[in-house]
């Protein structure tokens, strides 16, 4: 007799991530109860198990949910409104004012909505978000069926969402409480960057890290300007000012990491510190390259995130890792560096590493949870294909990614999200906007 | 009584292109004969003329075509095949032998027509094409109703084409002969490069590029290699040695030009000559970063080009234009540069004008010729609009691209190219590559 199980997905290449660079082929994959149950040929899968619910992916290619591991969700309502302006002009003349003007609990609903849609159509399962009023954020994601990190954020000035930084972080552990349960939702201390958040806030913020065992979520040398700065203020470069505080470690989540010196990668390589590269929104806000990071992956872990959509402007996170790789050949000027199979583990289980997630989350193996996306190579657009990671990486567009498993549950099927009325909130977004 | 017509488009917004930023609203297009005879507001349109075909087009941006203007459309076939190696690696060990195997009128023709689909598809209305049995590209581009420029190649080497360079000029001309009366296609003297081609060769291309006024379309300073070999071997850098053979003039449509001194930038922009970047290509096998002709695109008139399917490994020219224009601001460190409107400029006037056709095409204006495109902005994830032209470069994918009209005939309606069974060429081609 059959095993009988709750879902089975039968697809033409199957993506591993580990073994790296390894593609099983006419294969099948088996979830149940949320786990990937098991994984083998198509027909001694249907020999052994029957499903309530069948995919017959056949032009498909299946592999790990992407992980997009910095972003700022909520700025989705600001697509586009900032362009062409340096960081600094942007954020002062632009973005800080129109915060100030309308970001509260709506905002934040509407905007993460409108977020999670584009994050799923781009084959995102997981995100590592850094914004205001995380627990509205956290509720929008478990409406959508969407794994979420969400920044508990902490910054030494007043917003609309705190006045300083001990009612940051009590709304920020207020939120952890009552959402710790719920197994989409996880959590980081995001404190926004070493120069809006001081010392005091910081040592607090690295002890409840240790004591909670939350990862530590921050944007660091983003800009030439932050260093020197830093320099003046405190005498330290702010990598070497967060060492001295602790806060570089296994733990640490650094954004950006556009500037960085030898000193700055040997601390970072030698503490096992996490990056995420955003070489979209470097470019865009005119901060610089990542080059150090994206020539320096073999030393330490890095990722990949979109940041927010007010300086991106996309949520694509397939497009921020082909920009990565490309960009980690053309200035090495070696073809060789930084191959798809790098990008993809960038991805997947270096973001779930990151996240403390890599024995649930970041590649298909057996007992692993069923994030999953599956990816159509048919249209004739993506003709011919040689090599299906490559493919993933330089020849296909988010477009092609038709189908999402979160958790075991499909949220994605043919490109209709399945966990909201979509044209709804295409017509909320377009009124809301209208005041801005 | 009203005037009858060939085809208005109502559309919410059209980018002229020049005046320059200009978008207006509301708004229709009158299309008769092939040209565009108004373009107002659409209430007055539809008081003074009549059509026997209406678009509305209520939540879409119109703009000129956009012209892909570096292109090797047969190698569509080669899509993917050959990652992951440095140009000198990926010429040698894999293209040339693939090549050598396999290039010939049948391979021509389906990669010709492959690559012509994904053109259509990504926005492009127009190409600059170089490679082998350019009448057969030719052919296929009368077929699917694109524009085409198709260069006459010239290499100081056999191949399956021809022997020598007297054969390649003799086949091209005969070409050229045969095709100079047809409207869609045109041609350019297209010697391959510097380092594949002798100056005996190039004097006789100089001399018919004047006689038969046709543009030079040539591969410069691609690799560093090439111009230490050129130094050896003519103790010239290849943009001196041209210059002296007379060819770096306003008819010179220069590739690449990944690695350019000052002097190449000040001979290039005294002699008004026109450079094409392929940024994605450049870091793709390695060759660096085109930062010098993205800097000066003030003083040297730019556009882009996808490069071969081979390189790149997609035929997606908006990308091609964001990444120049993301690239453009991340390495000045100065957002405020190359914005989207210069970088729409390039993709539409500015590659007419290297192709001599800047009366003909690249702005949406009274006389000029239907070479239209229609981007719809009304997907979720493309919501909210602030600025339609940042959005095109910064927010929308090529699948925004709904519809395409060249010469006034509309080739692709709701993203369905109208002139070629695409399921049949999808067919022809997963059959054809199995034996490469």
């Amino acid at each position: 007799m059959k095993n009988k199980v709750d879902t089975i997905i039968n697809t033409k290449w199957i993506l591993l991530i580990k073994p790296k660079n390894k593609v099983i082929e006419n294969s099948s994959i088996v979830i149940n109860n949320s786990i990937i149950l098991d994984i083998d040929d198509t027909d001694i899968i249907h020999r052994k198990y029957e499903s309530k619910e069948l995919y017959n992916l056949n032009t498909h290619c299946i592999m790990p949910g992407l992980i997009n591991n910095h972003t700022h969700l909520s700025m989705s309502l600001f697509k586009g409104i900032a362009d062409d302006l340096n960081l600094d002009a942007w954020l002062k003349n632009k973005i800080w004012p129109l915060e100030t003007k309308h970001v509260d609990n709506e905002f934040v609903e509407l905007g993460s909505k409108l977020a999670i849609i584009e994050l799923i159509k781009s084959g995102s399962t997981c995100f590592n978000d850094m914004y205001f009023f995380p627990e509205v954020t956290a509720y929008a994601s478990l409406e959508l069926g969407i794994r979420a990190s969400l920044g508990l954020i902490t910054i030494d000035f007043p917003s609309n969402y705190a006045q300083n930084s001990e009612e940051y972080l009590e709304k920020g552990l207020n939120t952890r409480d009552k959402l710790k349960n719920e197994t989409l939702v996880s959590f980081t201390m995001a404190p926004h960057a070493p120069y809006t958040v001081g010392n005091e806030t910081l040592k607090k913020i690295f002890t409840l890290s240790n004591e909670l065992d939350l990862p530590i979520h921050m944007h660091i040398h983003e800009t030439e300007n932050e260093i020197i700065e830093s320099i003046e203020n405190y005498n330290q470069r702010p990598i070497e000012r967060l060492l001295d505080l602790g806060l570089i470690n296994p733990n640490f989540i650094g954004i950006h990491a556009v500037h960085l010196n030898s000193d700055d990668i040997s601390i970072l390589s030698k503490n096992k510190a996490n990056l995420v590269s955003c070489p979209i929104s470097n470019f865009k806000l005119g901060s610089g390259i990542p080059n150090a990071a994206l020539q320096n992956s073999e030393k330490i872990s890095l990722s990949f995130g979109t940041d927010g959509s007010a300086s991106n402007n996309k949520l694509d996170i397939l497009s921020e890792a082909r920009v990565g790789s490309l960009l980690a050949k053309g200035i090495s000027k070696d073809a060789t560096k930084f191959n798809s199979n790098d990008a993809l583990e960038c991805l997947t289980i270096n973001a779930a590493k990151s996240l403390g997630m890599e024995n649930k989350i970041g590649t298909i193996e057996k007992n692993k949870v069923a994030d999953i996306i599956a990816i159509d190579f048919n249209k004739i657009i993506s003709q011919p294909i040689f090599n299906p990671v490559s493919h993933i990486v330089h020849a296909i567009d988010r477009e092609n990614i038709t189908h999402s498993w979160v958790n075991g549950k499909c949220i994605m099927k043919d490109r209709n999200v399945l966990t909201i009325d979509e044209n709804l909130i295409n017509q909320k977004v377009q009124r809301f906007v209208k005041k801005f």
